[in-house]
């Protein structure tokens, strides 16, 4: 596969075969800068390899800088600046805040209209040149570029076949990137400056457009939906719209777009990122627990009980773990319920625990590396098998220096 | 594409073009007949089009026919019944349950070893075409046939080119599979009785033992991750499995095999097959609410409560919307932040609320289909925009009868 090119976002490389790139986006009051500072630096904690923030405004512009600086106090993180009708002012009237961004996103459908739509575009790509900064562009179907929309329809209705308005809406935000990125490239920018979006909120439309984007052109692509959504159906269209695309080589760097509900934390968007890439082998973050759906051959309870426990001792223990044993995160666990798959799967794992189903013996089988190495009783199998885990780490991740 | 042969599993449709269909399996003790004809039924209203229960002993089996008998006071629901080691036994010293099941799910892992391996299987086949019933061949990498798997690591060490042992795994689930379809079709069973299974518990593998499967026959697929494991990890890496297949026009029937929290209903496996469902636009089961992360721009709290009060408000009345209006599962909503992608993600909704972002004039255009129509302000914008969305139900949904 033709890979895209690389990118480089501060210290951070996106595209030309990187390992894929998780960022967020800060929703604190730019102009708060030590809020914003702060949630910046709990993203990348929790994994977040770029953040951007909005530059709305005056105040948010003026706060820029500083928020940098604090930021960087910590850790090198790039930060982007999100910038929508007025960046093109921005940028040239706050330089501090032009040099501080590591990227610029632009939004070709929020420049203004007529022939100042080409001004701003080209004001602000100016600005990037100057400053040496690459750019996304990032279209979104809640933001399309009017004229290239019309452009299509007027297109289409001359046409013999007559596509959807869905499918002139997917076409037109591929033109959308793509024209703007030809435009950057005519400006003077380079192909490695230059990263693209072009967001839905539909899952099928997604992976139609990015797919479209990804054949024509070799720019790395941000993926996500956007308007994700709250709770479970945020969580799960978002896995399904990056499982589509990543496992088909598809997308750079990804965000996942949820609404956080009330008190959950921004940060539950890094955890679906992280879950996916997981899930997808693309990159691993955390020990990985096979866990039975349990049945009525397995004492629910009990079990059930055992798998909740082993996995909030990962957890909470991999901030420590992370920090003390080098690739603890490719550790493979198997948590099951009774004899039907429980040794087998149990055999897949690093460390494996089948549990007695009901009318079996009350033991526990403990497998290592695919051998039986201990039988587990009575009420203390749950301590036991965490201390089994734990022996397991010291003896086969060896220490980071 | 080539369709799927249909197999029929009491009154539902499985393959040959039919709609996808959800299932799941209880966790309650089988010979408890009340509680798990109570869990049939608590799936089958949550989304479950077929319900599997373990017959694991000869109380199990017994109970089986008073089970069909009480789920069928209520509704319908096809039963399906899982064996392994004894199935022979029970199905044939227990014509009773092996009558009032629909369909048997045997796995030939598990079916013993040597010669009496085969006996049993056409001992299970014999009962099945006695009674009429289909089967589900369901191959398990926990429980994988041991005599499959060394010859294809006989044959593997012969070959030229060396498989990973991955690899040979995934092929002996395949051929697994496949072997004993073939024996099923031998021993006088027809291509419309067979439903065929073969699940590992890591997404990119199921991926490609599933492609296999349905390059090389044209059963219908029950697809799914085994021991997906528990909380945001299993639902992910189901979705990540369940979308990557889905969208490639693989998989006639599905089921997520996640590990319920102690205290998480049952159901919550059905929430995240129709989510997956739902978010591919294979079959929707609830109106989507297109909501934005929030960021700089929103006044993020505000923003953040409206969209979970207006997820909550669809989810508390489905119930009655579904009973009474006709397509009311197709409608899409929308609750933005600012005026970014407001406005345009609400005129993609049905009804689309565009909420003032911090700077902007505090007023929320509501946009009904595609047109701005009302104009909120004021502190009861909540309950103006649901009264809006019941309007628009009631304007634009024919009640059912």
């Amino acid at each position: 596969m033709t890979k895209t090119f690389s990118v480089k976002i501060g210290n951070i490389s996106v595209g030309g075969g990187a390992p894929v790139v998780i960022q967020s986006m800060t929703n604190t009051s730019t102009q708060h800068i030590k809020e914003t500072a702060d949630q910046i630096i709990e993203l990348h904690n929790a994994g977040a390899k770029i953040v951007r923030i909005t530059v709305n405004n005056a105040d948010a512009a003026k706060a820029t800088p500083y928020i940098k600086e604090l930021v960087q106090k910590h850790a090198n993180i790039p930060i982007v600046g999100c910038f929508h009708y007025n960046g093109h002012t921005l940028l040239n009237e706050f330089p501090e805040c032009a040099k501080s961004l590591d990227k610029y996103r632009i939004n070709p459908g929020n420049m203004g209209f007529g022939e100042k739509r080409d001004i701003h575009f080209e004001s602000i790509i100016e600005c990037a040149l100057k400053y040496n900064k690459p750019i996304r562009i990032g279209v979104n179907w809640g933001s399309l570029d009017k004229k290239v929309l019309s452009q299509m329809m007027d297109e289409n209705s001359q046409n013999k076949i007559h596509l959807s308005s869905e499918e002139i809406v997917e076409n037109a935000m591929v033109e959308s990137a793509l024209m703007s990125a030809r435009k950057a490239l005519r400006y003077g920018m380079s192909e490695n400056q230059i990263v693209l979006s072009a967001k839905t909120s539909k899952v099928q439309s997604v992976v139609r457009v990015y797919k479209k984007l990804h054949s024509l052109s070799r720019f790395p692509l941000h993926v996500g939906l956007t308007e994700a959504g709250i709770g479970l159906p945020g969580a799960v269209s978002t896995a399904a719209a990056l499982s589509i695309l990543l496992s088909q080589g598809i997308g750079d760097t990804i965000r996942c777009s949820i609404t956080p509900k009330l008190g959950e934390s921004r940060i539950q968007e890094i955890k679906i990122c992280k879950a996916v890439l997981d899930a997808l082998e693309i990159e691993r973050f955390q020990p990985k627990i096979a866990a039975c759906p349990g049945c009525g051959r397995t004492s629910s309870t009990y079990f059930q009980k055992l798998a909740e426990d082993v996995q909030n001792f990962i957890d909470c223990s991999m901030l420590q773990w992370k920090a003390q044993y080098q690739g603890i995160e490719n550790l493979n666990i198997a948590v099951m319920g009774c004899i039907v798959n429980g040794p087998g799967e149990s055999k897949h794992a690093d460390i494996g625990i089948s549990l007695p189903g009901s009318g079996e013996e009350p033991v526990a089988p403990v497998f290592i590396n695919g051998k039986k190495q201990y039988t587990l009783r009575g009420d203390n199998i749950a301590n036991d098998f965490k201390d089994i885990i734990t022996l397991y780490i010291q003896n086969n991740f060896s220490a980071k220096k």
